[in-house]
């Protein structure tokens, strides 16, 4: 058994892999692990998610931003190729799910290697194109009721995620719009990044989720809206029972407390201009 | 520059370190380097803090506790030896500390090459034993109105601050109670064990704090009373404002927060036996 290791320049994450079950070199290094946590994904050297962990990521990513919305119908996710957070959108029987993933790699690995989609891949429901997200959503003329962005960490490839245009492109064409937004502890510029470059929606807010799968454990989100994002705990917790949710990680209570920062993240974002 | 790694069997965490500033082999394997984040002070492999972290700590293991007494003037702390507890009890300006740590050379390390203590252990409100914390609360004939147990991770050494006696003793000489209860992920089966060693106590609530410097970053705390353990949030952010106490990490919606527990997590503690 060995070490599979992620480690920035100060710090580092250690997960005991039992085997390589698979690995890719294509438009991304995709490998497949399995591990005592069950099985990882790793993208160009960094992990997208580990199955005893996962919940506590795609619950937040999906849940937060579709109980916010009264009546999510038409959803896009844009990335998201391990089928994770389509999985969990998909819980709320929207009428229709339009994922946008650029590495038809990842979809057919995950498919084959780890299935933690648990079918959503292949539910009628979803509409899977293999394409560029951000040209997607450039040359969108629909409207979707939640948009979620699930990317990887930003590196070249992947920084026109990152960019203004991008979303204000994402605020012209969504009612809800949430995404994951890095560690603010281990990766406080691209944090900042995040920030500064969706000042577009009106409204914006940070929420967090314990993650051990990433380094440091603590991991932000951000979810906006050009309306308001102020749900009240007891219309989350009707949504949650009217939809039959069920979760690992995610409760209404989990979802509105995730809202409330530690003292010195709430200075950053409020420092940022966001509402805290 | 080096990695300093922390791992289990399965998961391990890696600091670099610029350069070891001390080490010592005594009752315990002191050692404390230079990291990025600051000092961190390592005793028998495992980290016990890193300065630009340790608020995450040291500060919900005491404010928790002291806020939800409505007036702490007598505390016991066993372990602490760093200091970073009473600093944070000291804020509460209690009539006296007495702190129980039964190793002298890491108040001596600590206080010569770290320092976060910000001059508790030379307060003239606090009275350091160097003494066996088991045997110090075991005989006590004192009341004190909070009890805060900072101690390290199980070990042969500290299995006793583990066990059932020496809760029964802590309820016996305390209002409110709270310790550290390790990681509820990675160390589930110490979790687990706490919660059952410790239902002497009539009230009992675990609580969580995001802390990096720990693998998996998501650590428990127990608090206990055999009175009630219910404040409201008004109450709390009175007491914190008339105290005027000055934090990195708490605030008094954080300490309400950090009792909402991820559905997997509140579904242990309930089988424990615990309310949620």
């Amino acid at each position: 058994m060995e070490w599979f290791i992620e480690a920035s320049d100060n710090y580092g994450l250690m997960i005991r892999v039992r085997k390589k079950l698979y690995e890719f070199k294509g438009l991304q290094h995709i490998e497949i692990y399995d591990t005592v946590f069950g099985k990882m994904l790793v993208i160009d050297g960094y992990v997208q998610f580990i199955e005893r962990f996962e919940a506590s990521y795609h619950e937040m990513l999906a849940h937060v931003p579709m109980l916010t919305h009264p009546s999510p119908k038409k959803v896009l996710i844009i990335g998201g190729g391990d089928g994770g957070t389509a999985r969990e959108v998909l819980k709320h029987d929207p009428d229709e799910v339009v994922m946008v993933e650029i590495d038809r790699n990842v979809v057919e690995a995950c498919r084959q290697h780890v299935g933690i989609d648990k079918g959503a891949l292949d539910d009628p429901r979803l509409t899977l194109l293999i394409e560029n997200g951000i040209e997607y959503v450039k040359n969108c003329d629909e409207k979707f009721d939640v948009l979620i962005v699930d990317g990887t960490d930003p590196s070249p490839a992947s920084e026109p995620l990152f960019s203004p245009d991008f979303y204000r492109a994402c605020s012209r064409i969504s009612d809800i719009y949430a995404m994951q937004s890095q560690s603010p502890v281990l990766q406080e510029k691209e944090f900042r990044t995040v920030l500064r470059n969706t000042a577009v929606f009106r409204e914006r807010r940070v929420y967090l989720s314990y993650i051990p799968m990433y380094p440091g454990g603590i991991w932000s989100f951000l979810i906006a809206s050009d309306s308001s994002l102020n749900v009240e705990l007891d219309k989350i917790r009707r949504r949650f029972e009217e939809r039959r949710i069920e979760t690992e990680y995610y409760t209404p209570e989990v979802h509105v407390a995730a809202f409330t920062l530690p003292r010195w993240l709430e200075n950053i974002v409020r420092e940022m201009g966001l509402e805290v």
